[in-house]
């Protein structure tokens, strides 16, 4: 892009956020928006860690919808302006609009203290990132809805299950010596808010767990905080009617 | 895992953690150890941050070898025990060993604040994890040599290309609204860590980079960096001979 084109371009997205912020910032009370989609695992955290945080927001289904072949992407040309990666979560907060779960947690972390997702021990921030970048980006992104719509419904079982499979053998290992009422320690964290979620799509993919104690152990413990259970997928909005509270 | 066995993995840990430790602190001035495999993403992505924060570090070449059919793992026993995961990089650093590349560069800000990795603007640094998750979760994770692998030859290409250039279509847009001189304003941080390793694969894989001039614009100023030419793969130790120094 040439440095005329690009001053545009910057020019246009000021402006823009401009009116954003100026809509968005009506009253320092403002709810943070979330745009989310109630099967999104990266959707899925944020709410985890919007609720452990004890942040009061407003959800707003975004759909996935096929639109080309073989592709999944999101749904309002509002989106799309707000998530040039046409991917849920996004979250508008504090004036400006946040892209990406682990770029999210971490801002809700840095701006608001209270009830922390990240201990303070360097070392054990250091394992809690670990397993969350394990999840984040070892295991869910060959297994999302992207990957699987481009392999075909004939491969995709056998591909999710191979690779949640093979995360889980090295997940199960470094959880089993960093665990103790939660994936590091006994603090809460930002590697429970990935964990459960992932935990749910191994379910989905038909992944036997048996071979994952301490995955399964954490998942139980972490699945009946009440906090957690509000963020499921069939407490949302947009779960399909059937499915809804169950 | 129950409860007994738990307790002794976690004993054969520390035990194990503990003779690491002492061999690792002979002396406060110890160097921290790489464990690097040169065409690794991951370990050249903390071979920059290292080098950015002028760290001195010895480096231990890891090779991957395949030792199963259509599946590589790392090398030696003694890696194995090092990171469950069986990938590079890990770095061995104030007599703990941190795996994961994401996290590494976080515990090397969050310990050593001279030439930081992140600004300390909260929405600055917010869109600098969003660039590092759109490239290690986005990106990378698809088009390892371990999923390439899993492919075959035959497939292998045209996986890799696609996936890039999905990616790569987004962090466009990205990039030419956040970047100055480098990925976010004119502050180097890990997000530029992460990039000049992914536009390297993106070249090795052949995808055309015409339609991204942001990406091809931040790659040349980046490269020409000569602290971030010294960590090149081509300047490694296990640099295959025939291209070293290239």
């Amino acid at each position: 892009m040439s440095a005329f084109r690009k001053s545009i371009a910057k020019c246009m997205y000021l402006a823009e956020s401009g009116i954003r912020r100026s809509s968005s910032m009506v009253s320092p009370d403002t709810k943070p928006v979330l745009y989310s989609y109630c099967y999104s695992s990266c959707s899925w955290r944020v709410r985890i860690a919007l609720g452990l945080k004890k942040i009061p927001y407003e959800i707003r289904p975004t759909s996935l919808v096929t639109n080309r072949a073989n592709e999944f992407t999101t749904y309002t040309n509002e989106y799309r302006e707000l998530n040039p990666m046409q991917q849920v979560p996004a979250l508008q907060i504090d004036g400006q609009t946040l892209c990406d779960s682990v770029a999210i947690m971490h801002y809700l972390d840095e701006t608001r203290p209270l009830h922390p997702l990240l201990p303070q021990d360097p070392h054990k921030r250091a394992k809690v990132r670990e397993i969350v970048e394990i999840i984040c980006s070892g295991i869910q992104p060959l297994q999302n809805r992207l990957v699987l719509s481009h392999l075909g419904k004939d491969k995709s079982r056998e591909w999710a299950q191979h690779w949640i499979s093979r995360g889980f053998r090295g997940l199960e290992k470094v959880l089993s010596l960093s665990s103790g009422k939660y994936c590091v320690g006994d603090e809460i964290s930002m590697a429970d808010c990935c964990l459960v979620p992932q935990v749910f799509n191994a379910r989905r993919y038909k992944v036997s767990l048996d071979p994952y104690p301490t995955i399964l152990q954490l998942d139980h413990s972490l699945t009946t905080n009440e906090t957690i259970r509000a963020s499921h997928p069939h407490s949302q909005p947009d779960c399909p009617p059937k499915l809804a509270n169950k």
